[in-house]
Formats: structure tokens, C-alpha cells, sequence
């Protein structure tokens, strides 16, 4: 049974847990339009497989996939990965799966967003989105969770980032942008996000990743790691427009105390040197007038902040640069007790996201103050 | 995870159990395509609705539909019913889906067996079937079951029943035609059987239900209510050509024992007067070369033996005939302690099928010798 439910989660004692809580499970969805993954998407599927396998050596992982792509994609995916038909316009479960919630019993429900292609048909991605809008709905119907619908407040997944203590982090490019919710005050985005994540605190930091189609996905550029702790993206050269970005980043973040009172220690995440599409990627795309553009040469929003965090596990994006190396040793750092696993991620970034872009955790039904459902 | 295995379900322990062993859950498949199904199916929507309700009260069900169907099916099936997404060329469920098989120890396994839509590119309903075929995986992988494939060996659910002790009831009309495993002599398929089901005895009835367009599948014609105990379809019309074929199965049954060694009840099911297809409902479905014509006129193999037995009820099809009272009080005599439920389904007749046509029972998983998994 899978109930759609008229109240909120706040109203009802649920709120977002952190991504390093137990997770049972991570939702992926397999890539395949051609005019946005070049040549057929085979070398994002590659790289789609790979991550998976990284994941489901901590987490289950569950990979929604079109009729038409099943046999492929269950030939390509690692045996122990669990394949289901679940159709999406593209591949980013972050932004069109749900955002779990769970309530002191352990009670595991779901929050269904309103979708829009990350900004409508003025600005967004592409069109239609009708089954990105449905992927949420589905995966709670298939997990027999109840739903909370946000019609009326658009939001993608990977807009938001929790601390599972009241403290939202997130970005005014984003979050206010005229594209997503043009008749939403900030205070009335304030309060969604209050009600539907059940926070306190709302954390704005003003921009994201420079040309970040999503218009600064926070999830590109910080994010939590432990209660008052954030990993920022930083770069050090003055030249690239980042750098500003970066340092007003750092300025507020340092301002801030979280819903907890606590001032947030705040660790600087070396970013990649620029990347850019390259003549041979650009030329796998289909010419489409439905999906954005890809152009050789143009700047992607690479990041190594787009990681996953899955039961002990840092799922890391690499891209053969050799910071990479530097990142992994940051992150080993700010982590201790976590195991840093690096995947070579171009091709993900090549579709305009990256790990945790792609992926959605849901968290384990736990009793409040238990491990494992066994109360310690 | 859900492995492919190499061996078979007779090989490992395994074996397909009685329907009216206790169920984990019914599957069902969504109709949609209007060349088999009248006024774009949805009149057959609201029969399976009402099907899908019914098991509901006794047993969970999930309903596979294609992504196109998906949020009118959610919203035309009862809340009760799982909805997902899962792609099929029609909507037998029966003989699309895994036959299941439990061994000693309560662990599940699907049967996933070769489909040629009922005959293949000559004398099959329709083409393609490739979605079809792939319906057995697609459930077993949902649920994470180890699954076994009979490449070589083309079978539909609804052509078998089991009695769980060792023997299976089928027709030599369907297994025997030559449009079905036409390399393959009775001896080898009376083998697969053994090996597939874990069965020792297999009862061949001669023919099915006249003007069944599955080739006489037994779950039309006969099926056990107990160990030992066979409910036959039945007509006294002695101008009606079912008539000599009832009395053939009758002469056959009462000379046979089953796998234990024991002498078979044979209990007369009355049969519906013929059913046919009336002008205004041929005119309502698509004209297409793809699938069988349905035209006015044309007998319909109608039989209340096409009955679901899950947790304790019967679910079975009624035709507003006055022989539906006479068929639920035989089997309420037959099958004391289960409650008989009985549904309209000429809309799912008008398609070429019935109730147990349209759904497959996935036994509970339960430790031989304990009940509901405690010992007893």
C-alpha cells in the first residue's frame, strides 16, 4: 500500500535523514537518450554500471531502466544489482526520485517533488518531463511507502542537502531562480523546505558551480559530512570566475551557526581544473531541438563535492586529473572511518551531473535511538 | 540479486506447489492493446480492476503496466493493489509469468518458461512477443528470486496445474501441437515436466475447452482442488462438441492414479451455455493484422473451471448466466472452508481468457512442516 498523503512530513514527525545514516537501498536510473549521451549513451552506461558496482559493495542498489533497454542493461550491470522497468526522461534519480523521510518509529516515507526538467519550458533541460515526474510516485508504489506530494514548490533532489539535525543547505541560484517557483517568496520556500524536510534552519549560500545547467545544484558544490561540518568545492586560481563564487560561499558559511547553534567548520574541496566537452564528445550527440545543447568546448561543472556517502562508503567521482588524487586525500581526512572509493566519471559528467546526480539513498527503517532495529 | 541457474528446480529440491498453498502474493498485467481488447480495452480495465479487488481482500496483488498506462492504471485499481511499471505485449499473467517453486526450506524460486505467444510466427495470437517473454525475468529480479530458464522447451503457465505431491495435469491438444515444441516427443516433454515442476506423474487429458484459442489449456477444462480431487468442466449437451471431449477427460480421469498411488475424485463443473462474441463488441476492437480477429459470431471458451484459488478463497468468473449459481454452489460443496467470490468477466472472457488466465500466484515463503514460518 502506498498512500498519497494531504499533510506534510513535518506535520506527521518525519524529516530528511543525513545521507550518512543506514541506507537500505540506492536507486539509480539507466541513461539512454542519445541526444544528451553520446554515442547511444554506451559509454554512459559504462560508467552508470561502474558506479553501481561501487555502490552495491556497501548498499543494495536498484536501477530503474525503459522496456527497451532491460536486456541491455541487466547484461551490463553487476549481477548484484536488482533491474526494474521504470521509465524517466533521463537518468538523474536525485532529482526525480524521492527524498526519504523518516520518523522516530522508523518509518521510512517518501517526498515526491514537483519536476520541471530543471527549469520548465523556458529554461529547463528538456521537454517532455511527464516521467521524470513520475519516478518518485513509482518507486513508492513499488517500496509499498507512503508519499508526500509538493504540488506547488518545485524542487529537484539535488538542490538540497541535510545535516538529519534541522539544517538545510542550499543555493539562491537555484532555489530562487525565477525558473522554478517565479511566484514563491523566499520566506514561503523557507517554509516548504521546513515543512517537507521538517528543518529549522535553511542555509543559503548564493551561487553553485559556474555553468551548471541546473542552475547551482548545491550538490555540486557543498555538502554536509557530519552535523556542523561542510565540504566545500574551492579553487585557489583568481582567473576563474569560481573563485569569487567560492570565497562568497566560504564568507557566509563562516557566518552561520546551524539550527543546532553550532558555528559550521567548513573544509575547502580542491576542484578539478576546467573541463570542457571535447570535438570527438560533441559529435557522438544527436542533433535534437528537445534537449540542451552540447558544444564542444563548453565548460562543464565538474566537482569532486558531487559524491555519494553510502554506509561507511565516499562514492567519489574521478576524472583523470591529477587533482583527484588530492580530493581522495581531503576527503580521507575529513572522513576518517569512511572508505574513499574513486570512479572515473567524465562520461557522467559529459550528461551534466555526476555520482550523486545519479543516485538517490533510501534509509533504512530504524527505530530512533536503535542500530539495526535492535535497540541498544 | 537474482541468478540465472544453470540446473533445474528438480536437480535442486525444488518444487511447484498446490494453489492452495499459502501465497506471498498474485501478479497481474495491465490490458491495453485495443486490438484485442474492445472500446481501448477500458471495459476489460474495469473487469481486471474488480479482479485485482477481490484477490486483494485475501492475498496482496501487484499489477504490471506499461509506462504509457501507468497513472491511469493507479488510478482505476483499488489502493491496495501494488502498481509498477513492468511491460508486456498482453496481459496473461498466468502464461507470461514465473511458474513458482519453493523447496524444503521455504526459499522461492521462479520457472521462467519459453513463450511463443501461444504458437509462434504460425498459428500464434500475435507478434511480437518479445516483452512477453521477458516477463518472468522482470518478476523474478523485482523480488530478487533465483530463476530458472527452459530454453527449448516453450510452455505457458495456464497449461499445467499441480496437485504439490507429485503429479501435473495437462493436455495433449496444447503440449502435443506441433506449434509449441514440435522437435520434442511426449516422452521428453513428460521429462521437462518432471524436471521443471519436480513432479513424478503427468495426466494427460486429450482436449481442452472447444474454441480455445490457447490450444486446450487445462486451466480451462480441469484443475485439482485437493490432492486427489479433480474439478472437470462439464455439459450434458450431448449436441454441443464439448460434450464427448468432457466425457473423454472423465473415461481418462477415472482410469488414472495420481503420483501417491491414489484413485482421482473427479467432480462435474457446469459449463456456461456457448458464449459468442456479439457485433457490438467485435466492433469495438482495432482492426489489425498484428493479432487474432475477433468477429461477430465466434464462440468464446467460457468456463468457470478458469478459477483462482489464493489464501482460502475462490475468485471465480461468473458470465450473468444462470448456470453461474449452479457453478459457485458445486464448488462450494467441492472446497468446504473457502469462500467463494464471484466476479463478472465476460470483458476478460471477450479477450481470450479468464481469471486464472490473468493472474500467478507466488507462494509464500515457508519452511516445510512449519505454518507461516513458525514450527509447529
Amino acid at each position: 500500500m502506498s498512500l498519497l498523503l494531504p499533510s506534510t512530513p513535518r506535520a506527521d514527525g518525519f524529516h530528511m535523514p543525513a545521507e550518512w545514516s543506514p541506507q537500505s537501498q540506492v536507486w539509480m536510473l539507466w541513461p539512454e537518450r542519445p541526444d544528451n549521451w553520446r554515442y547511444g549513451a554506451k559509454p554512459a552506461q559504462a560508467a552508470f554500471a561502474e558506479v553501481a558496482a561501487a555502490i552495491a559493495r556497501f548498499t543494495p542498489v536498484t536501477v530503474g531502466v525503459s522496456a527497451g533497454q532491460f536486456e541491455n542493461a541487466c547484461a551490463r550491470l553487476d549481477p548484484a544489482v536488482r533491474v526494474l522497468e521504470l521509465s524517466a526522461n533521463d537518468a538523474w534519480a536525485r532529482d526525480v526520485g524521492p527524498s526519504f523521510v523518516i520518523n522516530r518509529d522508523g518509518e521510512v516515507r517518501g517526498v515526491d517533488w514537483q519536476f520541471n526538467a530543471w527549469g520548465g519550458l523556458h529554461g529547463g533541460l528538456y521537454q517532455p518531463w511527464n516521467r521524470d515526474d513520475q519516478v518518485a510516485e513509482k518507486i513508492c508504489r513499488i517500496e509499498g511507502l507512503d508519499r508526500y506530494r509538493s504540488d506547488g514548490f518545485v524542487l529537484e533532489g539535488g538542490a538540497i542537502h541535510v545535516d538529519g539535525e534541522g539544517t538545510v543547505l542550499t543555493t539562491e541560484e537555484c532555489l530562487l531562480n525565477r525558473n522554478r517557483n517565479p511566484e514563491l517568496q523566499r520566506g514561503q520556500i523557507e517554509q516548504h523546505l521546513r515543512d517537507y524536510l521538517n528543518v529549522e534552519k535553511v542555509l543559503w549560500l548564493p551561487q553553485g558551480i559556474v555553468d551548471d545547467e541546473t542552475n547551482g545544484h548545491i550538490d555540486n558544490m557543498a555538502c554536509f559530512v557530519a552535523p556542523g561540518v561542510i565540504a566545500l568545492a574551492w579553487t585557489e586560481d583568481r582567473n576563474d570566475p569560481q573563485h569569487a563564487i567560492c570565497q562568497r560561499a566560504w564568507d557566509y558559511l563562516r557566518s552561520q551557526r546551524d539550527a543546532k547553534g553550532r558555528a559550521l567548520q567548513v573544509h575547502r574541496i580542491v576542484l578539478p581544473q576546467p573541463l570542457s566537452h571535447s570535438e570527438e564528445e560533441a559529435r557522438g550527440i544527436d542533433v535534437a531541438r528537445s534537449a540542451w545543447p552540447r558544444r564542444a568546448g563548453a565548460r562543464m561543472a565538474a566537482s569532486y563535492v558531487n559524491f555519494l556517502i553510502s554506509n561507511g562508503a565516499v562514492i567519489l567521482p574521478s576524472f583523470d586529473d591529477p587533482t583527484d588524487q588530492v580530493a581522495a586525500n581531503q576527503l580521507a581526512d575529513l572522513m576518517p572511518g569512511f572508505q574513499i572509493v574513486c570512479i572515473p566519471c567524465r562520461e557522467i559528467l559529459l550528461g551534466g551531473g555526476n555520482i550523486h546526480c545519479i543516485t538517490q539513498q533510501q534509509p533504512t527503517a530504524v527505530k530512533e535511538g536503535t542500530i539495526d532495529g535492535t535497540l541498544d
